[in-house]
């Protein structure tokens, strides 16, 4: 056997991983651990939401033998930035001409209405084109209102977002936020 | 055998999820969901951190078939209450004289900090002597800050947290946080 099957299973998985966003997190990632060992802000990627079905005792420990990935119904990082709660997830598309809607479930709509009416500020970020927006829920939820189509048209995201900048320090997104909080 | 090993487990595990807070985090949760279903506050369980060890690919999807939980190094809750960003943890004593501090862990500790620095609005939920104490961040920090001893007394407890009361919608403790955001 010239690729055992467990070594071809990885090479896939990390293509695959590559391809739907992996680099966006990473850099996104890299920012937060910036902030918040610079005391600038305080936001965490969210724990990945595991439905247990089985665990066994061992050795007086837990391990859990049978799980599977849930569907988040909320968005991936959340935290504070000058007391204000913050909430936005990374999407990434391949797509030149328009953001598919279908990258955004149901349950994250409802849920970017929601942190909104509570008045946190929330949004995504879109990696598309090869540049990176930072996507004022607000306008997100406008669009929403106003059109039936199921993608967003590039113009319109480039019209109503602020595009970030790659830094030695990751994706610097927090330098847009004084603006967005001043006009949410 | 009178006793199958599993029922044995089962029940056993039963009881010391009851012993360990299962009633109080419900009591919160409970809150939670009227707090959310009345547009009062937005504030959810975080996902229980999992470290996953082995996943399987079967009938097109993943399965994780390896894994065990992970220590947090948050708190359980956060969410928005008007805007602000709040975080908290439900913790529980069987021990009528003090709070044993062991029930925070180090890196529990830590992130209370950078909370309160970056402005959240941080406490414990405290149940203890058939009480329910909302005890502010603000006051649980100065405790470490100012006594070296390995438990806060139930008096300082009392004294510097607000109590709170269960009602029909469970833990009712939104209605003491005007007044913490106001002194925090």
């Amino acid at each position: 056997m010239l690729y055992p099957n467990n070594i071809k299973k990885n090479y896939n998985k990390e293509i695959s991983y590559k391809n739907r966003g992996m680099d966006l997190e990473y850099l996104i990632e890299k920012a937060n651990i910036f902030y918040r060992d610079n005391d600038i802000a305080y936001i965490f990627k969210k724990p990945t939401p595991i439905k247990v079905v089985n665990v066994e005792y061992k050795n007086g420990g837990k391990r859990i033998t049978d799980a599977f990935y849930e569907t988040p119904s909320t968005l991936d990082f959340n935290g504070i930035y000058k007391g204000n709660y913050i909430e936005f997830d990374a999407k990434e598309t391949n797509n030149k001409t328009s953001f598919p809607l279908r990258n955004v479930h149901d349950h994250q709509i409802k849920h970017i209405k929601n942190v909104y009416n509570h008045k946190g500020i929330v949004f995504l970020i879109i990696m598309m084109n090869n540049k990176y927006f930072l996507f004022p829920g607000s306008k997100f939820l406008e669009f929403l209102e106003k059109e039936t189509r199921q993608s967003i048209p590039y113009n319109y995201i480039e019209e109503n977002s602020y595009e970030l900048k790659v830094t030695l320090k990751g994706l610097d997104y927090i330098s847009k936020l004084d603006e967005l909080i001043g006009g949410k």
